[in-house]
């Protein structure tokens, strides 16, 4: 690795002096430094960082130097050591730099948070409407107050927004507009465009896009795959009012040829069965979405958000509810269905029940793998895992913030040419 | 590109003596060259590679005679030039040398081909028989026979095995072994085992192994994809007595998280519908595998191999007849529900109908485009295309041959250094 460029000030930070190739170098350096930091089980020295990059202890100081003056990385509390000599300082990423912002839209709520650099969260905002009869302009207007509320209280808190990423329930397209959101009944909503009258999500930091629209369960996928337990290969489904699923393929999400992979709630179970909003028949939205589970449990018409009807739900099945325990092993059937052919398909031996699936996995998680033992060619001799997911249903709001981290991560100078 | 290695005569193929670095520099300026050759439209000039390799022409032209003395290429019959001066002598990959021998135990056939290093196919057996009731030692040991008899065939035209792929209809673990392949009622069959007496199938190239055992739908996807027309992304299946499934991405086959990827007739179509030989219920195998179609068809019993079947149901569809008419269009409706699940997790545009569906396509397709308007989430703006595979049902004998001749031409010392 070479590592021939070298800082002693912060003030060279915003436009260094030698040109394109030694900009380059910096940024490599700084992103490489970073990196280590960001990846590190625990805080490492200068000097352990100078030894697992091949940089010289005198440029990893100057690259140190720099990151903590743009607010990115910081001292940790020295923690004694065991052997002889003062305790080595080590760096932890900041709390108090960059955040960001992730948001999301669903059929029945709107979501906000604020994820720091360590990856904490320190702003969650859900708000619950039934967003089925309002206007994509009025959704993404009550979705721009709740951003800029957060973006108060980042402010409040001494960090500063360094980019926003939104999930939606639906096909997004190139121009991050919304091609189809059945569950919405949105069709060409042009996203980017309804929300550039709002200032918070259209400030901008070199190397990270103001805003990223993606789909709701492609980020709840990518919160599980880097909230670190997870596998490099698995299915990560998203139960809502939608189903949708994330597929990651050695630790990358697969997006599909166009970029509209996972619709798995529109995977047929019973091809007679009732019709859906798609257009199709049998999906399995209608034997597993949450109106299905709540109407198969005699709560239909309670119109509760996605949480409070898996919370609902989990209590009755605790205490043994008959129509509740019914209703989540007919899901879990359907989902178990639909699950094997997957796993037919594509050899996967993950399956995570994540966004109102996580905490109703207790219940749904047995007729999947008696379904995926029945049909499942290999489960004879090669397992499958099915478990809920670590987030639940904050997942893709979360996921969504952490994009916009892992982005100043992977390419810190961007952040730093703005202060 | 770095290209160093310089040789004016074949008696040091065997051992080059310039050690490791010297060696492996050689190796990749054949690989390098043969591979431009393998891969022009036209054959090029001496001239035409040593500009496209950035070699120097010396180079290019020791590296070519190796290639000429190893028969892996020859010169192409001067084509006349527009301009002046002597026609350029372009060269082509050989016809005279090393072979691949291509394998397929199916269930109702087995099949031996040879494909030369252009891509030829200069032999080509089927031998038809129910291997159902045969132990898998026999149905291996007639395999053997069709082997050696293509072999003799292949040296009586000048050709030399170079080694041999086999393509069978079920799961392959890594030891080559047959873990499951429920039409055959397989479990647990150490092929390479069972083959190791047949010396045909167990002499060595360096670089090439002397057989390699695969899926037969994943040789067949594979052979689609080097046919040449076929798109960086598709699903290839293949229609058998069994159905399996190629899951081709950007140009490479998927194969899972541990090989097993692909099993499309067991996805199931209706759950609740009847029983299939590998425990699950309503699998795509009972709608639309050979047996049911011929069932439907009103043929039942008439126990003819997948390419007869296949003729004798486009014969009665082409005539209009009814009940073929129907088996096929429910056998279209079945794949189509099938397929449709597929396209809304992988996002894929295109499906190609392999195997014995290949000649069946003109009556398949429509019943599949229809069930795809009807299921895809994104038919209405993003069209899929359901095409005939180019191959049919030689596609997975033929495509294990072309796996062989591949190895060769990515890696040919191995094959110059057995001269």
């Amino acid at each position: 690795m070479a590592a021939m460029w070298q800082c002693q000030g912060v003030n060279r930070l915003a436009a260094p002096a030698g040109g394109v190739r030694q900009g380059s170098l910096r940024e490599l350096n700084l992103a490489l430094v970073l990196g280590r930091i960001a990846a590190a089980d625990r805080p490492p020295s200068r000097a352990a960082l100078a030894a697992q990059t091949g940089l010289t202890r005198a440029t990893v100081s100057a690259v140190v130097e720099d990151l903590v003056a743009g607010r990115l990385v910081t001292e940790a509390e020295p923690t004694p050591r065991a052997g002889a000599g003062r305790p080595a300082r080590g760096l932890v990423l900041a709390g108090d730099g960059p955040a960001g912002l992730g948001l999301e839209i669903n059929v029945d709520y709107l979501a906000a948070c604020v994820v720091d650099l360590s990856g904490e969260v320190r702003h969650h905002t859900v708000h619950r409407a039934d967003l089925r009869p309002v206007s994509p302009a009025d959704a993404l207007g009550r979705l721009a107050r709740l951003a800029a509320h957060a973006r108060a209280d980042a402010a409040a808190q001494g960090l500063t927004l360094a980019g926003a990423a939104l999930g939606v329930p639906g096909l997004v397209d190139d121009t991050g507009g919304v091609r189809l959101a059945p569950n919405l009944s949105w069709r060409d909503v042009p996203v980017p465009e309804l929300l550039a009258a709002y200032p918070p999500l259209t400030e901008t930091v070199e190397g990270v896009p103001a805003l990223v629209v993606d789909n709701e369960a492609n980020l709840a996928a990518l919160s599980e795959l880097h909230a670190g337990a997870g596998p490099g290969s698995f299915l990560h489904l998203s139960g809502e009012v939608g189903i949708g699923a994330g597929i990651v393929l050695d630790g990358a999400l697969f997006r599909g040829v166009r970029g509209w992979s996972g619709e798995i709630g529109h995977i047929p179970v019973r091809p007679d069965g009732p019709p859906c909003r798609c257009g199709g028949r049998g999906c399995l939205e209608r034997y597993a979405g949450q109106e299905a589970i709540l109407a198969t449990a005699g709560l239909a018409g309670a119109d509760m958000p996605a949480d409070t009807a898996a919370m609902r739900l989990a209590q009755l099945a605790e205490a043994g509810e008959p129509a509740a325990r019914h209703a989540l092993h007919e899901a879990g059937t359907a989902i178990g269905i639909t699950v094997s052919s997957v796993i037919n398909l594509l050899d996967l031996d993950t399956v995570v029940l994540g966004g109102g699936y996580a905490p109703l996995a207790p219940w749904i998680r047995p007729p999947v793998l008696a379904e995926i033992e029945r049909r499942v060619l290999t489960a004879a001799w090669s397992p499958v895992t099915v478990r809920p997911a670590t987030l639940g249903a904050t997942a893709a709001a979360v996921g969504a913030a952490g994009s916009v981290v892992r982005r100043i991560i992977a390419r810190p100078a961007g952040w730093l040419a703005r202060l």
